[in-house]
């Protein structure tokens, strides 16, 4: 199974491409799409959703899974979650691609045994689980990458408990 | 000018397309885009998405108003309030229009002449001023014509005061 997994952000937007085979995890594929800072919000939209689209053509992606914020400080900074959200879950849509979402606290879970888990020790574990031996540079792609191990947890336990 | 009126939501969004040419308003097109109520949110958001791009292809407007809730009642309605209006924003970049927003205020008072008016004012008012002769029975549709009415207004009041 292949997993594109997305941590959304209007300035920053991670995704990792996660394969897990007979039990084993692989990173095929992770960035950070970042629009040009200073272009208006409705141009980074666009920039997301375009760079989305072109993610999942060329990766092909199965599922999406998305890092849903549980809590906004506030409506301001809720809304612009839901800008950065809506473009992850409208380019799934038009590719046909089943989306789930899951709360930080189940990423960090998934990945360190632990629901308050740091931003370094989330970067660090999610190395390790993928052997990529301290390339990962960047957290919002080891959030990425950790929102779609965490979905990949989450289906596998599941058909483990249908069998 | 036309002008492309966005109310957005994402169960119902109203789009209204509005001239204005020397001082006359007029309604090219008005209506409420809806998305299959049970299909999940990515499907909505992608529907909403596509039913925008094809408005402005077949419309083609060259600016878009967007009515912009002022405070949304907590963090989940605001969250789904950028959902909406993501999809607005990033339709109009991908046709390169500029994108403007007003709060439903400045809407109201751009049409009633009254920032606190009802819904049935705006659309009585809405519907005289556009010479639609009581047509017009949607509300989201009059918000959406209403919000373009308010950007031409406030376009006009500007390019009179630099002459």
């Amino acid at each position: 199974m292949r997993v594109l997994g997305v941590d959304p952000g209007t300035y920053r937007m991670g995704v990792g491409v996660v394969d897990s085979e007979r039990g084993a995890l692989t990173a095929a594929h992770y960035d950070v799409l970042a629009p040009p800072r200073r272009e208006p919000l409705p141009n980074r939209l666009h920039y997301l959703y375009a760079a989305l689209c072109d993610t999942i053509r060329e990766w092909a992606p199965v599922e999406v899974s998305i890092e849903q914020p549980f809590a906004a400080r506030n409506v301001r900074s809720a809304i612009s979650i839901g800008h950065a959200e809506a473009m992850a879950m409208a380019a799934a849509a038009k590719h046909g691609l089943p989306v789930y979402t899951y709360a930080p606290r189940q990423v960090k879970q998934a990945v360190t045994d632990h629901g308050g888990s740091s931003k370094e020790q989330v970067q660090g574990m999610v190395a390790l689980l993928l052997g990529l031996h301290g390339s990962l540079e960047s957290s919002d792609a080891a959030d990425a990458l950790a929102v779609a191990i965490c979905h990949i947890n989450a289906t596998e336990a599941n058909s483990a408990m249908t069998l």
